[in-house]
């Protein structure tokens, strides 16, 4: 791993606190950090040094997953930690931040190899880039890399016009957009699953797979993020990014060779296979709805339109299930059915894959339950299988299910998985822009006929399973959702 | 059901003790005996009833694996039971049974249906079933049928000239040849295992399957049977008969309808395409064991040439290994493994399937496990799957195996399976005198070859998993014996 430095805009904000500061210090107390790096935290606050590395600390005693035994490790990664204050549009300020990146690289004896960082507001994304170009900040030897948080674009053509603005600046192989799902350990070993297993192999087809049931629910509502959201909705919010993201993934052929270039060919191949739908086909494909009072966890809670922030007569978007189709030879015929919604009965992120009953006859006599493989994500990572098995005392066949990986306290974080990926130049698990392009294109008319509202808005009650009409989108292919 | 009589021969022997006295009883207090039936015990000794009755009674109350909580009930089943004195050889014997049993089917107004149980030495069965034959036993209105137990025969010649005998007095149809592992509800599954899952069905073929393995290792020595076993030997005790009927049992094909007949004609294509051995391909394809003594349970044991009744240069097989090739277009290139002893680590009987690896390549370099499915039959029925499965934390694929099936305490006995079914006329699970004569024509050049000493007896060390020559001949293909 190369020698760095690690610039963060938006060194004081929440996204650092929580996630950014301690992923790098369990990166660095698991020796996964280069072996000489700095870095410089960037706010619009004047802070000094010491406050900035006190705030660091602070942080990683409140959110690292692991506590702190060690004080003089601890004080060795605060070591690497410096502040800068800064203004995104003033010119200056980067001046005096190559200056400090330049007097820390020269007391490191380290090259110029900077990843910038950007935990920032989507609007300060142009200036900030624009201005590492103009001000000297790239390296003239060494590299340099961004990485930036979602959400990138708010339809296709914001994306396309962010993207031309960053490409000014970066060339796409350094540009890492982060999808924390991406981050996630079972996302990143869905293909070693397959891979790993020839009877999953073998089953991984149009041949043997009925549907692929893709879900991530939350029980929490709009929380205090409601200007944001009453414009995203959970099409922005979810589906076109972290969904569509699990969509390639699971949906993607076995690479050759498990590389950057060869999953991203992979996953881009699925989204070039998306049947597109029209503005009109979104009617019949597509499930809207929005949380109405109910009860999550025995607590009452107000609807959606109840929520502070939200006018009385918002259509937003808190639900959305979709049927996708993938027209290739591998997938054709198999629907894929993504939903996502806020205040729903759990909070879950899982992928279902639903398996043909081989023998139509004897299953419709019997009524034998379809075998299933059950990925987990969250809250618990666990992969399970639902065979049936003849009860000898009943005679019945039973469906059971078992789990195949135990639930571990001491997973890594998506942000230390990813994290540790950018330093060392490894893309794999990172949003191309031809995935984001595509992903934009796809959702664009659900965006449009939601806009227009074409369809109907259906309320579900807070706690629920969702809005029926997104049962009846499944029961019409003879399918249910597995819950 | 029909009502009926059944007459047991050897009712003072032990296997009526331990078996069929506790699994009629099962049956009774589960109401699956018919609604009127008598029970006439005969043996040499001269008994009353009452004190057949008793030694039921305590035979139950000893082996049944339920406690017995309903005095009224055990009252009422043993006023089922009579017994008649009776001298197998004598004809005049049978005219006094034929008069209990008259007098019993007038009591109970039922009809002549009479089932003949023959749990005694082989020697007798020609007299026995001729007796029956000829002193009037025979029903003019209902059915007859004869239940015997193993061994059927002790050679291809024996077992056609016993066949031929019985056949004189009953019909094929008429005959139920107890194996008990055919009794086993995991063993009556496996077939329900397949068709119920449409994952396994998929993989149930050549293309997927790497090798069979079916193992049934015994801790016990030759125990008091010295006289019978150093004749018999594990192919005669095991292999001929138990083992062949559990490779029918998870080779053949699934039929149409799980009916007597069609499952039959399914167990006998597999006999029939199971490739021929010639006595010198046993060299090559069989392996022979004797034990030497050991450990078993950190108790020292003596070697097979040192147990009582053994003699010092008994050649006798303990133990036997051998590799099976089923020609057919499903089961082609696999090889079946099956092996038996006694005095062995442990007391189990399963099959392991063991898949093959999708790509070759990838498994080499990553030394990736094979997947297995695992059929535990005894002691504690069980199915489990090994998949791979990648540790976050460590980053290593690994195997990891779970279980499909609890295992309960509260299962029927083989014995109560199966003679309800033979109660129900129902003949699935009984093996079929085409299998019987297929399986000893197939054994026949071992038993010559073992018979003439041709292939070496490997002595194997009591506790241990065999001799090292059955660890090679699965080398030799590549493979090894999942313990």
């Amino acid at each position: 791993m190369d020698s760095m430095t690690f610039v963060l805009f938006g060194a004081t904000g929440d996204l650092a606190k929580r996630k950014i500061f301690p992923a790098l210090y369990n990166l660095f107390i698991n020796d996964k950090m280069p072996d000489a790096f700095s870095i410089i935290g960037l706010g619009r606050r004047v802070w000094s040094h010491y406050s900035f590395q006190t705030h660091v600390e602070q942080s990683v005693k409140t959110f690292s997953r692991r506590s702190i035994n060690d004080t003089s490790k601890m004080e060795k990664f605060l070591d690497a930690f410096r502040y800068c204050s800064l203004d995104v549009t003033k010119n200056e300020d980067y001046k005096s931040l190559l200056e400090i990146i330049e007097r820390r690289e020269g007391q490191l004896h380290i090259p110029e190899n900077r990843m910038f960082y950007l935990s920032v507001a989507p609007e300060f994304v142009d200036v900030i880039t624009s201005n590492i170009n103009e001000s000297g900040l790239s390296p003239k030897k060494g590299w340099k890399r961004l990485i930036i948080e979602k959400p990138f674009g708010h339809d296709l053509n914001s994306a396309l016009e962010l993207n031309e603005k960053l490409s000014r600046a970066f060339e796409e192989e350094e540009i890492y957009r982060i999808d924390h799902y991406l981050g996630k350990p079972m996302i990143q070993n869905l293909k070693v699953l397959e891979f790993a297993n020839p009877v999953l192999q073998a089953l991984w087809n149009n041949q043997h797979i009925a549907n692929v049931q893709i879900t991530a629910s939350e029980t929490v509502g709009v929380e205090d993020r409601a200007d944001y959201y009453d414009h995203a909705g959970a099409v922005r919010d979810m589906f076109q990014n972290h969904l569509l993201q699990l969509l390639m993934m699971i949906a993607m052929h076995l690479p050759n060779n498990i590389n950057a270039e060869e999953i991203r060919n992979e996953k881009r191949k699925i989204m070039e296979f998306l049947r597109p739908l029209e503005k009109e086909s979104v009617l019949t494909n597509v499930i809207r709805g929005q949380y109405s009072s109910g009860e999550i966890d025995g607590k009452a809670v107000v609807g959606y339109t109840e929520e502070p922030g939200i006018g009385d007569y918002s259509t937003n978007d808190t639900f959305i299930a979709a049927r996708l189709w993938i027209d290739d030879r591998f997938w054709s015929g198999v629907p894929f059915y993504i939903r996502t919604g806020k205040r729903m009965k759990e909070k879950s992120t899982r992928i279902v894959i639903e398996f043909k009953n081989a023998s139509e006859d004897m299953s419709q006599q019997n009524a034998i339950a379809p075998n299933l493989l059950i990925i987990q994500i969250s809250p618990h990572e666990c992969v399970s299988l639902q065979l049936n098995m003849k009860n000898s005392l009943t005679n019945q066949i039973e469906p059971i299910t078992v789990n195949f990986s135990a639930n571990s306290n001491d997973m890594p974080e998506a942000y230390e998985l990813l994290l540790l990926d950018a330093f060392r130049g490894d893309s794999r698990f990172f949003a191309h822009w031809k995935e984001v392009e595509l992903s934009w294109e796809w959702v664009q008319p659900v965006l449009e006929a939601f806009g227009e509202n074409l369809l109907p808005l259906h309320p579900y009650r807070s706690g629920s399973l969702g809005p029926e009409a997104s049962h009846h989108l499944l029961q019409e292919d003879g399918f249910i959702w597995w819950d």
